[in-house]
């Protein structure tokens, strides 16, 4: 996390505006925030109204890549339109002095451009195999394999991270000065995302390995 | 959670198309959802483009709430506008015997509808007031109070919950009735949201007394 303030943003509406000290626009930041999250919410307009669906991302480079039904509303409406991608974690609840300067500690990231198909059919097996194997690595060869159906039926966009943004906020809250004598308690309520043990299907075939899911981390 | 499939859809736009099994509409489901969740995403227009901004929600009765600066981007962009507002939770990875039966399990839900402002000063006040002690019980009396200047600052935005469905997946995979011969192991990573010990502010007074946030659990 090296930039910090206003130095750096992209583009006017790019420009962080508000709590502008938590504003950064370093690709390391930036990255980190979409690597750590795979949960992103995506704004489209669909018959003029603005629609936000939660979708995966996953990022590779420059670009961060969605998937769903080459026929279902949102792809159809995000493919080659405008839209705004926001990926935001939550880290905690800021109990402060005074209610006005309550916070989150939060890491969130937010990504403005048009999304691109992604259409060649080797190129999405190449993604949809990093998609599966970010979960599990190793995990697509031992799947049944995809059928050329399956991809047909699946469509990828992407977005090129270029005119993004990201706020940060960590640590104890930031009361006025003259609040400090007020004596209450102030701090920081942690909250973070775990993953619990895997949860064979009970329809597992007898004696299957499970795979090595440990070194999956989210948030 | 009654109510699933197409039955009680409230208008044509939020018929679930997509995975329509997982479609529910009954209150019920819609308020357990905002209620496990405080961080929603909302989706406005802003100079034509559209954008997805993360915010806190906090539900009374038939609306849900939010709030942030009287001057900002967010707040005057959504006031009086058709707005999106969806609140997603991730409760695991679901990992199937082929990559097309990929899934998350999650619940979410997505409120359309004209955003409403709230600006009786008293009115706005019993709600941060709710806000507040949503997190922390009786915390609010224990602040240093509330200005007026501060309320003033402060706008707080509404929406009805009236056009709104859900989606909610849980459970092992579902694959094709012919894949689940292949050997390979499937199942469920679980992932769930949880509260840490609260950390005081170092600059705390002595003797103050932490507040029982033991009650607080979040997802
Ligand atoms: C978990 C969570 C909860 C939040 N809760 C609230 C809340 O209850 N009330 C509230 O007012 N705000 C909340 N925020 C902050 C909120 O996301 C906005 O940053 C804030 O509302 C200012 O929005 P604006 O459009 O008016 O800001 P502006 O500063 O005018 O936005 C200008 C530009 O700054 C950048 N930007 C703005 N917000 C973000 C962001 N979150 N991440 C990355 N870049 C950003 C974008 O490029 C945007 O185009 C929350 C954020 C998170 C992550
Ligand atoms: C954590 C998470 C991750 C997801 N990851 C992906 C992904 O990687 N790829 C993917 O294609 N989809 C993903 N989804 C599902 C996604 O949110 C959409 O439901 C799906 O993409 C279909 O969108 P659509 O607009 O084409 O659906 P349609 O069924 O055409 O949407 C019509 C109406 O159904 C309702 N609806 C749609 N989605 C939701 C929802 N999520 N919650 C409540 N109501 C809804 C709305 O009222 C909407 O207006 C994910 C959902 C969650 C919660
Ligand atoms: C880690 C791997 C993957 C995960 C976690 C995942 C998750 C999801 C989720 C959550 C949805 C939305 C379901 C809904 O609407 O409720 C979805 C849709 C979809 N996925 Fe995946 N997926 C993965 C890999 C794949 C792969 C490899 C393919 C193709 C071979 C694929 C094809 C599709 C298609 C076509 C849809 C749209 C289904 C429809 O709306 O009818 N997915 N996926
Ligand atoms: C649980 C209680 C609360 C929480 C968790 C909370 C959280 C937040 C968050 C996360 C933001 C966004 C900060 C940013 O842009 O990065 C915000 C903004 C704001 N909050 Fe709150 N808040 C709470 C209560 C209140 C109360 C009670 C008031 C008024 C008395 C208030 C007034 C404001 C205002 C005016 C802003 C906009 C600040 C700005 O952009 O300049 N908040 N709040």
């Amino acid at each position: 996390m090296t930039s910090s303030n206003d130095a750096g943003a992209p583009s006017a509406r790019t420009l962080v505006k508000r709590y502008r000290h938590l504003a950064h626009y370093d690709r390391e930041t930036i990255d980190a925030i979409l690597d750590a999250m795979p949960v992103a919410h995506i704004a489209y307009l669909h018959e003029g109204q603005p629609i936000v669906t939660p979708t995966l991302q996953w990022r590779e480079g420059d670009r961060v890549y969605w998937h769903g039904a080459a026929k279902g509303r949102m792809m159809r409406a995000t493919e080659g339109a405008d839209v705004c991608l926001t990926v935001s974690i939550l880290d905690g609840l800021v109990l402060a002095r005074s209610a006005f300067n309550f916070n989150v500690n939060h890491r969130s990231a937010m990504l403005f451009g048009k999304a691109e198909a992604v259409t060649d059919p080797k190129e999405k097996i190449r993604l949809l195999t990093r998609l599966v194997n970010g979960f599990a690595p190793d995990q697509w060869d031992k799947l049944r394999p995809a059928t050329e159906s399956e991809i047909t039926a699946t469509a990828i966009l992407s977005l090129k991270i270029e005119e993004a943004s990201a706020k940060v906020r960590s640590g104890p809250p930031e009361d006025n000065e003259s609040d400090y004598a007020h004596p209450v308690w102030a701090g920081v309520l942690p909250i973070r995302l775990t993953v619990g043990a895997p949860e064979p299907d009970p329809r597992n075939s007898p004696g299957v390995a499970a795979p090595d899911l440990s070194g999956y981390s989210i948030g």
